[in-house]
């Protein structure tokens, strides 16, 4: 875990001449030590993506006036950016229904300091999860959804999270879809665990879909959730083999673990900041600076 | 390689008690040494698959006479099923186009004896992979195909196929959609590599469409071909990571490895007799005994 | 999980004509049927393996008398050979030390029921497992060892095995080396998780190594435990991929997720009697029957 | 492939503030555009290591005294650098015995342009390669090697190789030790497969080793030769799963495909400068800037 006190640059922006010296005799002038430096160009659309860590302790500028002393470097090269510092944890909220699987594994690697995050809410539809949220000591609210009360519902859920000062939600095997609202308040800020190898099996019941379909391999997809069901930035996506003698139960019960390792790593890394989401054609896709 | 003079019996019907006893019995009666046994029951159909090799050696039925003397026991159970000899190998032709990586691979497994088939015609509707054919011995015939005389140059093809008594196509990269006709003529004998994890990115330049999707792992499928584009059952898929540092052309290399290894298997298992096809809701799915 | 009544007999013997025949006869003149079976010949060894699994539903024997029946069949083969029945679960200990992630994983597969096995017992050289143990409602027993108290607190160890008729001890990283006295009591019964691929990076501390040597891949190995160190039969492997920019740290949270893996696959299959462990030159290796 | 006309600077120095802004500040300042740049810092030993491309295109200094230029930097820095050029294809030759499907890999590999090497001898000490040579227009010279003439053969081998101006060799399982004259000669130049997952199964017959133990997965390693045998700084490493099923035949056939793989990605990442070597407790390691 990242336990220092160090600055957080993510960075895109048109690719042009001067960019990394640029930024990184910012910091270096400033008296920065640059901790961890990552850079990408998609040649395709010409954009230039930047992860840049650096150490606070001797800089020069204090950290309320760091975007302030940076904008102009920002300006100049059109940068959209975010600065945050690797101190200061997401204050994440997860929803659950019945499969507990991936909550419980997030909130223990959690426990073990594994996930840099403050998870200080846990909303279900269900009541199943309750006594997990109070065993890892964790505020559970259930706020039980239906066709008719779905909008009046997520209101609630939206004045929790705000009032709980939530910025980032993960959906542990969530069984409800969002309304588009929901997803603009929250965007690029919502993790969902896809149990299947997305963009194949889009929707409902994949390892059904798969094992009818008589796949050799199956697999979990993390992406940010976007208006369109299963169509979000991909985060992270992992596979196993499969054969015919496996049943569509050995599919659910291998693929949990497909889903665990999938959901903490898309987590583990948002939490990190290791994330830019950039447009293409089909919609937007992901840089991932791990 | 199967050197071995053995029978082997591929047999699908409905599950009933006493199958394997029915039809190990037949065998061992008959003084047969079974080299290998391998049976699978699809308990949502109920469908039981069995594949059964042993030696002819010793055998007290001749070969010509074992299917007469199987029939009681295949109709009593009312099995589908194929009787196949080890030392018969299945007459191949290959379809290809412009990309030889796969035809590269498997005319060299071929000579090195790894692959139990009879290579006996190259099919192609370019003159690219004439030097391949020639270096391997193998004849080589250009069919030109355009939108117009599709139809008049598959039956060209047809009419090759036939004087070579070709059994088995591999289509190693051919950039052309055959006609159900065709298909038909050649129901699960032909195998095409498709260059996506199916079902994702079906049809035309699926590295395109991966690329763009933002996918973090790519596949390759080999499947036998059916009147849906890329919807045939499928026998063998893998896959590898892929970051968002590949580009397309990174992705087209990447993926030319798993093809190749994909294609090779699937022909493989397709040589060994280790494939069974049968019907699900979703169209049709394999048994391969490997 | 295996809900159903079946008897399953795993067998281990010279391969000779006829052995699949009078097995299957046996089981369906009694009027079994056989839910699965699965054969293999070692060809460098000439051993045949093989696992059936019948119904007992409407078998004419009754399922103490068993043994007895097959015994002529099983002499006249020279076969190595067990009886079980999928209703019984094996009586289990876990063993674990202050790495407790293993632990985790099984007791909540072992509570959602993934795993048929019967967990009694848990016993550690420290605390730390205590409150899990608790949650899990599971016996919890410390026993501290050092160098001095090894072989008492063994004996102290045995004999609660012993008292609570323990058949399977899991390792679930036990840091402890267990005499032989104690291997050979519980010989092929117990699985320990060793966080490396087997045979590399044998002993202690082997992401140390892993990281000094410089691997482009990391594994972790389930196998029973012998009286040499690391050298027990392999029951399941896993590796993943990691690069110069892991740490050690790193290495070892990542091989977490695969010794969880591996640990449960190897119990899994040992619960459902899918393994057989035979000699070789080297010692011994598994034939599992997944 | 790489064509363009761009240097690269391979680094690694003590870790210390500035490094960044001053090598991105030479390039910046001198009119270089900043085509790809990687960092990484091993803080165990704090050593940096950094890859940076740019183009020449613009470039205020003369390629020829690009060296000069940077001197200053470097002895600031007190750095271990090389510099080259994307449009220097490294002069190679690949030495080979009787297994073949490595050497056809690589070189139809290069004749599709996916290897940036100008590939110029091949070297055997069997005839068995000469129609491949042939066929790809590579001069081949047999030199026999027996335990007595090992060193003479040698010292002709060396002569061929400075004749040719060679700078690095690839073994393409060439099953002669070379000499530690050899070795010095090409420190870091010489790229071998190893048919096992070093450093399980180190010397002969890694394929039987790996039968014999049971492995669940084997492996290939592609590595820099050192004096001591498959201990070199490994830069690449591939696996596939592999079952009791399989016997060594299969496990040699499966593993071909493995160290073509695992072979033409370690060489095609020496031949883009991008691996630095550097010395652990252990030995040696790489940074592989993939």
């Amino acid at each position: 875990m990242n336990k220092k006190d160090n600055a957080i640059l993510l960075i895109s922006c048109p690719d042009r001449q001067g960019l990394i010296a640029a930024v990184s005799e910012f910091i270096h002038s400033n008296n920065g030590n640059i901790e961890d430096a990552d850079q990408h160009v998609d040649r395709r659309s010409n954009v230039f993506f930047m992860r840049i860590e650096w150490e606070l302790n001797n800089f020069n500028i204090d950290r309320n006036q760091i975007e302030k002393e940076f904008l102009p470097i920002a300006e100049k090269f059109n940068m959209k950016w975010t600065l945050s510092f690797s101190k200061d944890k997401i204050k994440t909220a997860i929803f659950v229904s019945k499969y507990l699987h991936c909550l419980y594994d997030i909130l223990y690697k959690y426990r073990e300091g594994q996930l840099h995050l403050d998870i200080s809410l846990i909303i279900s539809n269900h009541s199943d999860a309750a006594d997990i949220a109070k065993q890892f000591g964790i505020k559970y609210v259930i706020i039980e959804k239906n066709k008719e009360n779905k909008i009046k519902q997520e209101e609630k859920e939206m004045a929790l999270l705000k009032k709980h000062d939530i910025d980032t939600v993960i959906l542990a095997r969530y069984m409800q879809i969002l309304s588009k609202k929901f997803v603009d308040n929250y965007r690029f800020k919502i993790i969902n665990i896809h149990h299947s190898f997305l963009p194949a099996f889009v929707g409902a019941k994949p390892y059904e879909q798969a094992f009818t379909r008589g796949v050799k391999i199956i697999g979990a997809t993390g992406h940010y959730v976007t208006e369109e069901l299963d169509r979000g930035p991909i985060i992270e996506q992992d596979v196993t083999r499969v054969s015919h003698r496996d049943s569509v139960e050995d599919l659910k019960r291998i693929g949990e673990e497909l889903e665990k390792f999938v959901l903490s790593r898309a987590v583990r890394w948002h939490a990190g900041k290791k994330i830019l989401v950039y447009k293409t054609s089909e919609g937007n896709k992901t840089v991932v600076f791990d």
